[in-house]
């Protein structure tokens, strides 16, 4: 493997600079990319050019860069989440139509949720998510679900990290977390009024495959309010459907 | 850039080995991986071991290697396609709704139609595309409307390249492709009985973004019978609504 300088490989550099990326800039200069990676200009500007000339990047009339079509194309259809996504995709939709909301899938990722699809009505309630997005995993619904079954290692590893305090409602201790975690895991389901948003409530369940191992988390998002419960059975099927559809049994 | 002593870079070899891997194949062996790029096993478990340090492969249980999580996350956040694909989706879910069958989003890539986004009713009539997959522009209906509104050096191009028949209703003609998409642009859809397959019909129209350019083509696949065109208001109506949002109309 040919290294720079500095230890560091064409590859490793490439990555940093795909990852200088966010759903919130989409598009950036070659002198932003520099800044963001630490390269100099002339050494991202030859990389980006490589990136491009293989469509991972694109250039756009302005000269700015961005993702290229390529880059998602290949990641899209190989992706190991997307037999995942296409077995949640028909529920996900009946969950959405019936309860009026956001329905998203979530997967344990690095400790995070990353999620990896999602339907919202235009006038839902408030939250943060989006698709490819991430959440920290103690204030999440679907974070509670996947470290419930994860394995105690990973477990351990949350506990230990600081835990952000985004409401009044959320949890920030190890010893509430690990409570929090066997409800779960007594119940079947994690609900959690106003613990991301004072107005939003997240109820998730498990997804499993055909080893009943929980592979995912299947998530509501409704008004924070007496009627939030409403939601919970249709969640429930539709993650038995899910876990149908991905053990082959139709 | 370092260079192999074939003068290829490492940037090269690691985006051929991510496309060595398709929809139907997700999970690689690194000497399957080594056949189909053509790199020698020690340099493809070389760069594979480097990929997956920075998560844009990953290895199964087995070893056996995937595209990783982190690919497709920092792909999909920073799509170019997922403004487009997140102003579609309501509109998506209401085709489906409402037709039935499949609801989907192309665009026109090195003259090809990428598929953006789909949404399949699972009793559905037949159906060749999916998710991050790709069509020849001459026998879809979305590639008939990209191309019918495409500059025409890409038309011209288009023309020039061999056109495999599907079925006895195929277009395979440079002169009937060019009536085609003059049909196109003076009625505003694309209508096609039997082109890919003999039991579905193609459907698709434009969406234009603030500037009236023809930036995707939404598009629906009925059954090819008498019912066939009854879709068409909803796609008309729908394909308006994509490109109000695009516009930031609401």
């Amino acid at each position: 493997m040919a290294r720079a300088p500095t230890g560091e490989s064409s590859i490793a550099r490439a990555a940093r600079i795909i990852a200088a990326f966010t759903s919130d800039e989409t598009s950036l200069t070659v002198t932003e990319i520099a800044r963001r990676t630490g390269l100099h200009v002339a050494t991202a500007s030859r990389l980006i050019a490589e990136l491009a000339a293989h469509g991972l990047l694109a250039r756009g009339p302005g000269r700015e860069v961005r993702v290229g079509v390529r880059l998602w194309e290949l990641a899209a259809r190989a992706s190991p989440t997307s037999s995942l996504r296409e077995a949640a995709m028909p529920y996900l939709e009946d969950l959405h139509a019936v309860v009026g909301h956001h329905a998203q899938l979530g997967v344990l990722d690095d400790d995070d949720v990353l999620f990896v699809e999602r339907l919202s009505a235009r006038d839902a309630v408030i939250n943060y998510t989006q698709i490819a997005g991430r959440l920290p995993a103690h204030i999440s619904s679907c974070g509670h679900v996947l470290l419930a079954y994860a394995p105690p290692e990973v477990r351990q590893r949350v506990l230990r990290r600081p835990m952000r305090r985004y409401t009044a409602a959320t949890i920030t201790t190890p010893d509430r977390l690990d409570e929090a975690w066997a409800a779960v895991r007594r119940q079947g389901y994690a609900f959690l009024p106003g613990h991301v948003h004072d107005d939003a409530t997240g109820i998730a369940v498990p997804v499993r495959n055909a080893l009943t191992e929980v592979v995912a988390a299947l998530s509501i998002i409704v008004p924070n309010d007496e009627h939030a419960p409403a939601g919970l059975a249709a969640l429930l099927a539709a993650a038995r459907g899910v876990t149908r559809t991905l053990s082959g049994r139709r």
